[in-house]
């Protein structure tokens, strides 16, 4: 039988991408369920669907304390609320289908929230990329080169598009059997169901 | 000692607020904390951050999927997506205001969110609001005329701004020692930073 799985929707520049990132790997292995990484851009999403974070600066006080208090919760390090807005023109995340075209996806995207939230470097700008993609011994240039090139921005738009098909509006973002889970703090659920173990699964949805 | 205490501001009309109004007695009396129940116009204070669900219907077919399968998931009833939007004048939030003063409030809730969640029934319209106060062996005249008075208009208001105050954006909330959890999924580390047993407890708002 085939392990379950489930896709995990992330942006770069996302702040509470950080927790799965961070965990997903070891909490999916524990529960046998494999995972299938896919940055996307929820900016683009959000934006149609107007739900801007920038003029809300009470909620985004509130969210990277949330987060820091997430992170303590689950152990994982936190040492500051990270640059934010960032990525301005989606670099980082076009990077990401790059790198894992070729296999080095995971390595990249942890490497990268690290070097966003514990080193406090400017996500996507080429100071912070270059040291990113230099300490996984990745040529900078290159790989930059292919972020920029036709087919990667085609590859982008593609994976935000299935992401609209799916509904999806924000980022982290779990897919479980067409079944969508928002938010780090539903992963957990996301799992079950993939497993069949979730106690709403087979109510079909509303 | 006094037991340690949080603060749960809620909405009638608040779909997410059917989950911790649902369970959050149980859950306080089990970790020894005690619940301030505190209703406020979120209505209010969403419209000035302009975090209008309304026109989002994409994200509100995902929140009432996800409440329904988080009350599976914590063995809570659920019959159907509720009538939404609701209360309409605010009057079946007002009405819980003139029920804490009384000492009420509780028992009020609940008949109140049972009422909109598995009767199906219009919260804040005369013909529901006349149920559930009948059902509590209330005059629901007698009620509704303390409710629309401007004492009852006053108080609600005050603490719509005591929830402005803290930082509030949503529904429902919990408030522990100053420290603002927004979400039913936030609901047990809010317990837990009651009691001083929250591992990001002590490190200072950002």
């Amino acid at each position: 039988m085939p392990k379950p799985q489930i896709d995990f929707f992330y942006f770069f520049g996302s702040g509470y991408a950080y927790l799965p990132v961070m965990r997903i790997d070891e909490v999916a292995e524990r529960a046998g369920v494999e995972v299938r990484w896919r940055p996307f851009s929820v900016r683009t999403l959000m934006r149609e669907n107007n739900i801007g974070l920038r003029n809300q600066p009470g909620k985004m006080r509130y969210i990277w304390r949330d987060i820091e208090r997430r992170a303590k919760w689950h152990g994982i390090p936190f040492v500051r609320s990270p640059i934010w807005p960032t990525d301005p023109d989606e670099l980082a995340n076009r990077v990401a289908i790059v790198a894992f075209a070729e296999g080095w996806g995971r390595d990249y995207t942890k490497a990268s929230f690290r070097s966003w939230y514990l080193d406090g470097q400017p996500l996507g700008e080429p100071s912070a990329l270059n040291q990113v993609l230099s300490s996984l011994g990745r040529d900078p240039a290159e790989v930059v080169a292919k972020a920029n090139s036709d087919e990667t921005h085609a590859v982008y738009a593609a994976e935000t598009e299935a992401a609209r098909q799916l509904g999806i509006f924000g980022s982290p973002t779990f897919v479980a059997g067409g079944e969508v889970f928002w938010g780090d703090d539903r992963l957990e659920e996301a799992l079950a169901w993939a497993k069949g173990e979730h106690p709403a699964r087979g109510e079909g949805q509303e």
